[in-house]
């Protein structure tokens, strides 16, 4: 049995992800790019090819993986890009997405030969956290200006727009889809493509995705774009979990479960963003307050409830564990890294990354 | 010239906390372990070896890379260990520092060959952050009641007390202790060694160096215990910069600026504790808000005042990023991961780690 920790992609679940995606698409006209912040773990990018259209990018290093590992449409993004890097992110890229006009101008001859886009920033968002949304006060994120825009559309043929942040409401994003048409349709008209972002919880159980489709379809009919969506949550949500086992028991005025795990090394957005993890199906009569093993006091994955006494040596199940993780793990205190490994759809599981005290001692110098 | 970003160590600014550690530990007779877990860029461990003692960890990697990389007296510490590797951990370890007493109980075999001791938790601490104080309510680390720990006394000859968090005021550390004496004095009267943990900043200017070395050395006296101190922060203060390079610039209301490094990749305490970079010197008449180069709507350093405008290729240098910044860095967004420099002491410059896509792919599977 493979030791914990380790992240286990279930590929029984990311297909209902990935059928959901090509139901949309199909009933939309949209395409539906990866988005690699969120996920990365190619080993199963064979497995989505066949329900996604392509990738899209922040770095040179994320628009080099989705060029090779993943391949179809690669679409190139970052917030800046460096001189030294950018023929490399052109060499891979399909459609390259400038943050910024100065960007957009800075490498116009190196971009010549490929599509070229510009974000915009509709000033308006769904995030619910300051921290991650891009339409906070005074944000670098993408241009707004239709004045300053509108004289470089020569230069480019599209736009990305990315303001949904765990957008599960459809009215929601259909309203801040009609302040977009208000505030950028001049440009929108003049525009071949338009890429809505991710963010977008599109997949998830009872999103309508019907009037989802049709409202892409009446956008893109509307404008005479081709629409993109970006999803990175929606592709992966619900299909991982972080496996762990107990390594002590406590009381200290509660239960405490320590696990051979840490939020901050392996889930980090529990972390940043003060959010529990899941543990399914969080019910019985043992409460347990259940800690990493990171020295970090507030190293907690959260209270839950379970059937039994929680003992050393028991599993413990983080759902929802793929987005956002993988990408962002990283060696503090030096905690065991989790493999990674997969269920495949007859059941069986498959170990694709261990990784050792090599690893750790390599990550630094 | 090295290519930005890059973490910048400076063996002269190293070399001053080395002798303000030495001396202290010269003047109060106390043992100084350089924690791992706030540093662990091992190709300067030659250059501390002469001025401390050995280290301490918080985890199997972090023991073995302190005995293998640093040597003399190495300390095991963890939140928890795994049945599977407490034979190793032993075998890296002088002394090994059990966080509750069911750890202890349940490796007494395993670890009867090597000295043992127990963490204690005073129920006090000098933190201002919730999520990182240790004497939070339900806190999981160490024990903290008399009657439970005295019958294990025969197992263990020392304890770890770690209360103090990026602690400047000496007063507030004396006060401490004193605490620490009145609650613990019979269970210190029995003991050894006392480990009073990292988190003091004894190396800071205003240190009163004196009265610090004092205090310990009649804490030492008053009990018998050898006395033992575990600087991370204190070790490396003010030892390394971050170098970034301006990859663009923009203006949303505030002169925005965007360089090739992200606070949540390469320097995630920013970001964790809402704390902002420091930028030396902070003065002119030209303010702009400094972000990373991440898809993160809240990657900002901060805002800073310039000298002169800042432009596209300016270079910037971020103050103070030895402590918890290379131990955590990771691959979020694909960003460049910083190289690893060395400033040697005749001010020449050597690259020890350079980072590729090849590591961004390996980092994934």
């Amino acid at each position: 049995m493979l030791q914990t920790p380790y992240y286990l992609i279930d590929k029984s679940k990311l297909l209902q992800n990935m059928e959901r995606i090509a139901t949309v698409r199909e009933k939309s006209g949209a395409k539906a790019l990866l988005a690699l912040k969120c996920f990365a773990t190619w080993s199963v990018f064979d497995f989505m090819r066949d329900y996604m259209d392509g990738t899209t990018s922040s770095s040179l290093n994320e628009v080099r993986l989705g060029h090779e590992r993943f391949g179809k449409e690669t679409h190139a993004y970052s917030v800046a890009y460096a001189d030294y890097e950018i023929d490399e992110v052109v060499s891979h890229a399909d459609k390259i997405i400038f943050n910024s006009i100065g960007q957009l101008q800075r490498f116009e001859s190196q971009s010549a030969g490929i599509t070229r886009g510009l974000r915009l920033n509709p000033g308006v968002s769904s995030s619910s956290f300051d921290l991650a949304d891009p339409a906070r006060p005074f944000s670098r994120l993408g241009e707004w200006d239709l004045k300053k825009v509108d004289p470089v559309m020569e230069m480019i043929t599209g736009f990305m727009i990315h303001n949904n942040c765990e957008n599960k409401d459809f009215a929601l994003f259909d309203r801040m889809l009609g302040d977009i048409e208000q505030k950028f349709a001049p440009l929108l008209k003049k525009a071949e493509w338009v890429s809505l972002g991710g963010g977008i919880h599109f997949t998830g159980d009872d999103y309508p995705v019907d009037l989802f489709a049709e409202r892409l379809k009446r956008f893109s009919g509307e404008y005479g774009v081709q629409v993109y969506l970006e999803p990175g949550e929606a592709s992966i949500t619900k299909s991982t979990t972080l496996e762990t086992t107990v390594l002590d028991t406590l009381y200290n005025g509660k239960n405490l479960v320590v696990v051979d795990s840490s939020i901050e090394a392996h889930m980090l957005d529990l972390l940043i963003y003060r959010e529990n993890a899941k543990v399914h199906p969080n019910q019985g009569p043992h409460r347990a307050m259940v800690c990493g093993k990171s020295c970090l006091a507030g190293d907690i994955f959260g209270e839950f409830d379970f059937p039994e006494e929680v003992k050393v040596g028991d599993r413990i199940s983080f759902q929802d564990a793929a987005g956002y993780t993988m990408v962002k793990k990283n060696w503090f205190n030096g905690v065991k890294m989790p493999a990674i490994a997969i269920r495949e759809l007859d059941g069986s599981l498959r170990t694709v990354r261990e990784f050792d005290y090599t690893d750790y001692e390599q990550s630094l110098s």
